[in-house]
């Protein structure tokens, strides 16, 4: 007999009765039934109840057994009686009589308890996560990150995509976040970094005739850490292609995660039709450029409504140039209690607040109040109809503009009674954020997103510049290795005008994918940087080899990057992206349990040519 | 029609011809036959000829085309006359006659040419790597290595494997080589570091319940560089199992590797039969823990014939303790040329010398020699039978042994006419090396190796201790992770007789896999440290997780790592690593291409608190 097992924890069941079998796993549970052992035994696979009694000649051992020792026990095979047998369990019909025991590893008293859904710090978690990771939850998650990569993998070469790995330990390359460093041995004082992504590499790869390539690729920022961004390394679905457009990379990329969501979603919904949005739409309608579209509710401009209305506030500031006034329809929404929480919430976040209206039955109270009445005498004008019933507007906004431009708003948003409408004004780009949120918290606070259902949205057209608020500097809006559309006549233009081939892919509310159809063509790359104020001399030396490679032969390509933890936080259903990672630093970009970063000797510091500076 | 092509370049045949289509890649070669132009048109997945003659609207553009450029061309597929057909090429039925061209990315003058074989040096190919990977090998190389990682995912994955991948950004680790470290910008002077290896976090999963992993892992070791080994980054198939024996871990690697040298070997012999020889033998045998078996020399302990005899030397010798005289026996090689080449060859590896004896048909000079007469008269007597004819032992070592010795010897070797045997004494350890390479010369020079083989063999039972040659100080052979073989009881004796179970795959020279099974049992744990002079505070201070952890219920468990760039290698049939490599660095760990390592900025060094100290 092996060793260790001659079945897995899941694989017993009545056809092994009568069987002598071995099995190796942790010891979930251990219940005393009066003299009686009743031990769930688990491992990776599932959990078999082994039970013992002092007729076993490993009785007095296995009392002394604790939660989450790791041991070998040999046993015979018994059927459960009928109403002791559990369906739910795939060995629920059997238990195994332990005849011999053999303590593998035992454990010391617990920092947390591996079965049941007990909460602990996060820190307990991370610093254990040896045993956090023994939890059923955990194994889920990871089985699933596991499982979801390798249909990435798989789905990719369906597609004729090959995967190449590109180095690590490379060069710094300024474009965008925070580089990591790796001081040189063999060069002291000179510095490699890790790549915050294969971004130069794979558009070299292009040049270098591969036409397809992914990778499932770490990538390495130094960011400030957040809950759905990890403060070190990352993984990423990167891929590249050449002689291509935008267009061919969504009809590449659509299948892969459509196909994975389907896979890994456990049922719920998953959208067919990606809606293509341009950013500034996205801006417009949802006031973020990763849109939860699960979220039915879409804002519209209704300045024309305000214009030279009574409402003074967005009169006067409709007569300033480059202002708005935008609609936030809330379906059910219509009460002033959750009207003037949403007005508060946008107080909360640095505005004046929401002005709002809201569509009601008429009442006998709100009558009387119209009228300077008591509620008794409406109460007898609305039964007589003298006065007439049914909807009305209600809230200050509505009463200033008057009733035939709350009537035309109502018409152009499509509400009815019980609905609202929350107003913002100003230049678009002070409140499009607030917006956005409010959007969010109107969509959930109404429960009007189907949870169960993933939503897709391709946002496309994303300005290639921008320009700084106070100095009017124009610098890049995102990467500069994005084709501006029009080419170089475009750039020739207003650049704040110009848009490029780059996208992203919302879905619920999470931008998933990232990418470009890239600018492979060098004047018009000297141009771009000319335009945010580099030099020649500065594109060398900022990403010398790219422009470098794009003198010899370099064909038109584009591609994309889809985060892999993301993803799989998604579909697990998580809301921290450290659920979904086997060894997650913390917060504070610490590892609790390997204790890291940690001082270096003095050795490696001087073999390094390096010195720490004391801090204060 | 696409923006840039309607098929691949390796797509069209003759059931195209009359057809309009749209092709981009990369021109291969430019020929001009009198006012034709013949291009060879390339991309990632072949060739295609096309043509153009002043009857085509584009010749005069097409005329300015060079080597390398990247265009996009629309032309009508003709089918070639019958004898310019080119049978070798998928696409040899037809051509294109160009009607339109787009020139997509022009090429400046090339410092290397993509098309034949032309040698470069590694600078300027690795400068260039955009336009090196462009040649055909390279594609090609980069093509198997991407089909044979994938290959080994799949196999892990039928044998139920699950892929995760661990932390890249985390502590350093003092496991044997040196680490590349990480500082911290949010944690100034203190250093994260690059894994060595996923070892701790492999085992740590183990003890998390996973069962069975696997990666192809980046690796990350701050070596000084050579040809089988990235000075930076390099991958791994790691895999580890829990539960298990040696044996199950060797089961479990083998069909993966074997199926991948099948399925990628090019019809290539796989041996199917893999022997467990012991480090002691292969030491023995081979000098070598990796040998190349195709070679079939094995050497043997020849002492008992040299012990007292008329060779001082070797007598002498071998009245020291811990002494051995060992043959290397070299069918083919019995010819005085050869001999004394080899003999030189161990001088200049740092050895006295190596004497020899071979074997060869009596002859008439010989017999003149030996009996001080005339080759005439020597003739005669062999023709008369005086002096007996056959087999002869030549050398001085021959001489000085006797006959009886000599022939003792040659039997035991099972040598003959034409064979020779080289003798190497002292003790083992100053001479096997040598040894070891000698067979590895005399394999080569005398053909004795079927180079289209691969031949592997598991090399097991390694010392778990070795004592330093000066001090003695005793301290780990390998790494401290492996189990002792006898456990607790095994430790308490002679630790240099200590073996563990920990083992080496072997295939045609190099050293493709390494593993254990991992010494799970605190105690054990402490008490291997203790022997190698490291208390409990040291072994919690270097490997604190993995020694916490083996507190709460660890399971046996054990795995092993495959050098994926040095299979990739093999299979390619390539001498150097860096031709199976993307993106390699060169000798120095430098990065031509991107510039790596370069000086940080002195933000970068302020953010992470660090002070360059000026070399001199």
């Amino acid at each position: 007999m092996h060793a260790y097992r001659s079945h897995t924890c899941a694989e017993l069941n009545s056809s092994n009765v009568g069987d002598t079998v071995r099995l190796s796993g942790w010891v979930h549970r251990v219940r005393d039934h009066g003299g009686i052992l009743f031990i769930d035994l688990r491992d990776h696979y599932g959990v078999t109840q082994v039970l013992c009694d002092p007729d076993s000649p490993v009785f007095a051992e296995m009392e002394k057994v604790r939660s989450e020792w790791c041991i070998r026990i040999d046993g015979n095979v018994k059927a459960r009686d009928p109403e002791l047998v559990n369906a739910k369990l795939p060995t629920g019909e059997i238990e195994v009589f332990v005849r011999d025991l053999e303590v593998l590893g035992a454990a010391d008293e617990l920092p947390l308890i591996v079965f049941g859904d007990q909460e602990y710090p996060e820190e307990t978690r991370l610093k254990y996560r040896f045993l956090d990771l023994r939890r059923e939850q955990m194994q889920d998650n990871m089985k699933l990150r596991s499982d979801v990569v390798m249909s990435m993998r798989k789905r990719m070469w369906v597609q004729g995509f090959r995967e190449h790995q590109t180095p690590i330990i490379t060069a710094s390359s300024p474009e965008g976040a925070r580089d990591f460093l790796v001081p040189s041995r063999l060069h002291p004082g000179k510095f490699y970094a890790l790549p915050q992504a294969p971004q130069q590499f794979k558009q070299l790869m292009m040049v270098a005739g591969f036409d397809k390539y992914f990778q499932i690729a770490p990538c390495f920022r130094d960011e400030d850490p957040r809950a759905d961004r990890s403060p070190t390394d990352f993984y990423q679905l990167d891929l590249e292609m050449s002689f291509v457009t935008q267009q061919d990379v969504f009809d590449t990329i659509q299948p892969v995660l459509a196909g994975v969501f389907e896979e890994f979603g456990g049922g719920r919904k998953v959208d067919q039709d990606w809606p293509q949005i341009s950013y500034a739409d996205a801006a417009k309608w949802y006031g973020s450029d990763k849109p939860d579209l699960r979220n039915p509710i879409k804002m519209q401009e209704v300045s024309e409504h305000f214009r030279g209305s009574g409402f003074a506030i967005f009169a006067k500031l409709l007569e300033q140039d480059g202002t708005e006034v935008r609609a936030i329809p809330a379906p059910t929404g219509g009460g002033r209690k959750f009207c003037d929480r949403m007005n508060k919430f946008a107080q909360e976040q640095g505005l004046p607040g929401m002005g709002y209206i809201f569509w009601r039955e008429k009442t006998a109270d709100s009558v009387a109040q119209e009228l300077g009445i008591k509620v008794k005498e409406a109460q007898a004008k609305l039964k007589s109809g003298e006065v007439e019933g049914g909807m009305e507007a209600a809230g200050p906004l509505a009463k200033n503009i008057g009733p035939e431009r709350t009537e035309a708003i109502r018409q152009q948003l499509g509400l009815g009674v019980g609905d609202a409408a929350f107003f913002l004004g100003g230049k678009p780009k002070a409140f499009e954020a607030v917006a956005g949120r409010a959007r969010d918290v109107i969509g959930k606070e109404l429960k009007l997103l189907d949870e169960d259902r993933f939503a897709f949205a391709w946002i496309v057209d994303f300005p290639i510049f921008e320009a700084d608020e106070e100095t009017g500097k124009v610098d890049f809006e995102h990467n500069p290795f994005s084709m501006p559309q029009g080419g170089m006549d475009a750039l020739n233009g207003d650049p704040l005008a110009v848009k490029g081939f780059q996208y992203d892919l919302a879905c619920n509310g999470y931008e998933l994918v990232s990418g470009a159809i890239r600018n492979h063509k060098p004047d018009v790359m000297l141009k771009a940087f000319e335009i945010a104020g580099y030099d020649e001399a500065e594109v060398k030396s900022r990403f010398g080899a790219l422009y470098k490679a794009f003198q010899y032969g370099a064909p038109p390509h584009g591609g994309c990057a889809a985060g892999v933890d993301r993803i799989v936080m998604l579909l697990a259903d998580q809301q921290n992206i450290r659920e979904v990672m086997m060894f997650p630093m913390n917060q504070r970009a610490e590892d609790l349990m390997m204790n890291a970063p940690s001082d270096p000797s003095s050795d490696q510091l001087m073999e390094l040519g390096l010195r720490v500076i004391p801090q204060d």
